[in-house]
C-alpha cells in the first residue's frame, strides 16, 4: 500500500447525547493518537457540525491522556452537540462550500460524525464532497442513539445504558409501591423516552422475571391506546396484586394517531413537545378508578445516567469509535461501524461495516413479535434481544461521594477564515 | 443483672419506605438472632402496624440467613409498610387493647418500630402500655425517613441515599443539557421530594462544586417563591452559561403559603396531592421567557434507588437496627438509637440514645443558615453537613444485568385470636 499523506481529522457529536457518546469520542481520539503517522491533529467541532461551519474547532491534542481516558466514563456530550441537519447539496450549496473551506484551511481529510439517523444522512453527504465538489474527504459515521432505531447494527450505543437504567428503576420503584399499596399508592406510572419507537419502554419489561412482577402494563407507541382496555387492565391488576406498575412511552398514541401527551399545545418554536403522558394516564386512573397514583418522568435522567451504564454498551460505544478510525485508515469511506450479533447467550458480537446509504433515512422499528399479543408486555423474543444489552456494570470513579466526571479544557484552534456569513 | 425471661419480638416498618429501610430490618433480625437466649421468635408485621392489629405476623425465623443478609441491599419495605397513625390512648382504647391481645397471644415483649416522626409517636404510646394498660413491653424506635426531619439524630437513614441519587442525577442531567444548549433545551427542571422541608433539594446543591456549575437555582419550601425573581435569575443564567438547571422541591410555595404544585385539585381521598410543580415552572419559563425547557419528576425513583445508595447511609441504617435490639436487651425502653456526629471531615459518628418523648412530634427544620442569602443555593455550612452523608458506594449484587433484590417467603404465623372487629 502506498504511503498516504498525513492529514488532520474532524470529530463531532450530533443530536441528543447519551451516557456513553463520550466513550465513542474516547475510542476515536485514543485510536487516532495511536496512528500519529497517518493522522495529524484531531479537531472536534464545538457544538457538533456548527463547530465546523463556525470554524470553532477544539484542539484535542491539548487534552491530557488522562482526560481523554476519563471521557469513557463521562456522560453528556463533552464537545457540545447540536440538533442541526444539513440540507441537501443542491438546496444549500453555500453550507457545503463553507464546510470545505474550513476543512481545507485546517487540512482535514477525515470526518468522524457521531450521531443517529439524521446525522448518518449528513455524514453521507460529506462523504460525497470529493465526487460532487472536488474536496476528497473520508467520512465515517459513528452510531449513537438512545432510540435504538438505526438499521443494520444490532443496537445503537447509548440504548443499552438507558435500558439498564429504566429496567433497574422500574424494579426498584415497584418494590417501593408494592410495600405501601395497602394504605397508599396503588398505581405507579413511569414515563420513558423513545419518541416514536417502543424500544426503551420494552426494556422496562426486563425488570419483571416471574408472572405478576412489575411492570404490569407497558404502553408502546406501536400499539394504539384504548382507554377502556387500559383501565380494565389496571383494575384487574390492582385486584390481583393490590398494586399496578405502568411504564408508558412518551410516544404512546390513540388509534387516530393523536399522542396521549398532546394537550394541543406547542412549544416556543411551534413544535409539539412530547412528554407529559404520565399525568394524562394518572388523571384517567384517578377520575375513572378512584385509585391513588404517583408518577415519575425520567426525562434526561435516563439518558445521562452514566452511574448505571451497561458494561456492554460502554464497550460497544468505545469499539465503534475505535473502528471508525481504523476503517478510515483502511481506506473505507461512507460507512458506519455496525455491531454484529453472533450469539444471544452468551452475548457475542463483533464490529462489521454498514454502507451509509443503507443507514441514512432507514429507521429500524421494533418488530411486532416483540410485543405480547395483548399489547401490554414483551415476548420471550424481545427478552432474548434485549437482555444481553444491559449486561455488566461499568461504574465511574467517585470523588466525595459523587461520580468524578471530566471536563475538557476545550482549547480553540486558531481561526484562519473570515466569519461565516 | 438477673436473667430476664426469654420473650418474642415484633418488628414493623412504617410510613414511606426508603432504599435502606430493609438494611435496618437486617440489623434488627441479625442482631436478634445473635441473642437467641433472650429473644425467642422475631415476628414482623405484614404491612406495618396493621399486621399487629390484624394478627398478620410474618415469622422471620423461616427466612434463611442468606435472605436476611440480602435485605441489606434490597430497597422498598420487604415486610410491607403502612401509613397508619394510632390515635391517642384515650381516643381509641379498643385499638390498644387489640394490640395487647395480639402481643400477649404471641408472647411479645419487644416492639421495634421503623419509621419517621408519626411512627415515633406510635412507638412512644406502645412504650407506655405497661404503665397505662398493664402490659409491659419494651418499645424502641428505629429511625427512618427520606425527609430527614427527625430531631436529635444527625441524619435519618434513607436520606443519605436520596441525597446521593439526587446530587448524582443533577450532575448527570446538567452535563446533558449543557452539551445541547446551543440548539436545544435551555432550561432543565428537576422536581424532588421532601414535603415541607428542603433537605433533599439542598442535597442537589452538592452536584456543583465550582462557580457556574449546576444546579444554578434551587427552590426550597423554606423560601417563598416569587415568580419575577425566579424568572430574572433564569434569564441571567441562560445569558451567562447558555443553560440553566433548576432543582425544585415538591413543597415550594408562594409567600401566602399556597403550593406551586397546587392546581386546586385534590386526590381521590380529598387530600391535596403534591407533585407536579415542575410543569408549573416550565410553563412560566415557556410563556414568559420563550425558552425551550425539559423537566423530570424523580418521584419514587429517588427513594428506591438502592443501586446508588450511600455507603454511609447503608451502614447507619444497619447500625440503628442493630442498636435498637441491643438497647432493648440493656433494658432501655421508649428510646431511639440516634446518630451522633463526632466530626465532619473525616466523617465520624457513633450511636447514641434519644428519648422518644423528645423525638415524637418534634420536626427538625433545615436551618436558614444552610440556604444562601439570595435563597437560590446552599451555603458552605450546608455542604459541611450534607457532604459526609453521601460518601461511599454500596452496590447491590447484579444478576443478568439487574440488581438482584431478595423476596421474602413471608410465612404467616398461625393466628390464635378471632378477627379484629
Amino acid at each position: 500500500m502506498p504511503k498516504m499523506p498525513k492529514r488532520n481529522a474532524f470529530y463531532a457529536q450530533s443530536g441528543g447525547v447519551t451516557a456513553v457518546i463520550n466513550a465513542s469520542a474516547c475510542g476515536v481520539i485514543e485510536t487516532a493518537r495511536r496512528h500519529r503517522d497517518r493522522i495529524g491533529k484531531l479537531y472536534a467541532g464545538r457544538n457538533g457540525i456548527l463547530g465546523a461551519l463556525d470554524e470553532d474547532l477544539i484542539d484535542t491534542s491539548k487534552e491530557s491522556a488522562r482526560t481523554i481516558a476519563g471521557l469513557r466514563h463521562t456522560p453528556g456530550g463533552a464537545f457540545g452537540s447540536a440538533r442541526y441537519k444539513l440540507k441537501g447539496l443542491d438546496e444549500n450549496r453555500a453550507e457545503y462550500t463553507r464546510l470545505i473551506d474550513v476543512f481545507r484551511a485546517h487540512d482535514i481529510g477525515y470526518f468522524f460524525y457521531n450521531g443517529g439517523g439524521d446525522s448518518a444522512d449528513t455524514c453521507l453527504k460529506v462523504s460525497q464532497l470529493g465526487e460532487r465538489l472536488g474536496y476528497p474527504i473520508v467520512a465515517i459515521h459513528v452510531p449513537k442513539t438512545v432510540d435504538n432505531d438505526l438499521p443494520i447494527t444490532d443496537t445503537c450505543p447509548g440504548f443499552g445504558s438507558v435500558a439498564k437504567y429504566i429496567a433497574t428503576s422500574t424494579r426498584e420503584a415497584a418494590l417501593d409501591v408494592r410495600s405501601m399499596s395497602r394504605t397508599s399508592t396503588k398505581v405507579f406510572i413511569l414515563e420513558v423516552m423513545g419518541r416514536h419507537a417502543g424500544w426503551i419502554a420494552a426494556a422496562a419489561g426486563l425488570a419483571g422475571e416471574k408472572a405478576g412482577e412489575a411492570p404490569h402494563i407497558i404502553l408502546f407507541p406501536e400499539v394504539p391506546f384504548h382507554q377502556d382496555a387500559f383501565l380494565k387492565r389496571v383494575s384487574e391488576c390492582v385486584r390481583k396484586y393490590d398494586y399496578c406498575v405502568v411504564v408508558v412511552s412518551e410516544g404512546a398514541r390513540y388509534a387516530d394517531g393523536r399522542f396521549l401527551a398532546d394537550a394541543g399545545t406547542s412549544d416556543a418554536f411551534g413544535h409539539k413537545q412530547l412528554g407529559g403522558v404520565a399525568p394524562v394516564l394518572a388523571t384517567m386512573v384517578r377520575d375513572q378508578l378512584k385509585l391513588k397514583y404517583h408518577y415519575a418522568i425520567a426525562d434526561y435522567l435516563q439518558r445521562s445516567a452514566r452511574h448505571i451504564a451497561s458494561g456492554v454498551d460502554v464497550e460497544q460505544a468505545y469499539a465503534v469509535g475505535k473502528a471508525a478510525v481504523e476503517l478510515a485508515l483502511r481506506g473505507q469511506n461512507s460507512v458506519m461501524p455496525a455491531i454484529i450479533r453472533k450469539s444471544d447467550r452468551p452475548y457475542r458480537w463483533s464490529i462489521g461495516t454498514a454502507p451509509l446509504d443503507q443507514v441514512a433515512n432507514h429507521e429500524k422499528m421494533m418488530p411486532r413479535s416483540y410485543i405480547s399479543r395483548d399489547g401490554f408486555g414483551i415476548t420471550p423474543a424481545a427478552r432474548r434481544y434485549l437482555a444481553p444489552l444491559i449486561q455488566g456494570e461499568d461504574y465511574p470513579p467517585y470523588r466525595d461521594g459523587l461520580p468524578a466526571y471530566v471536563t475538557l479544557k476545550g482549547v480553540a484552534v486558531k481561526k484562519k477564515l473570515p466569519r461565516r456569513r
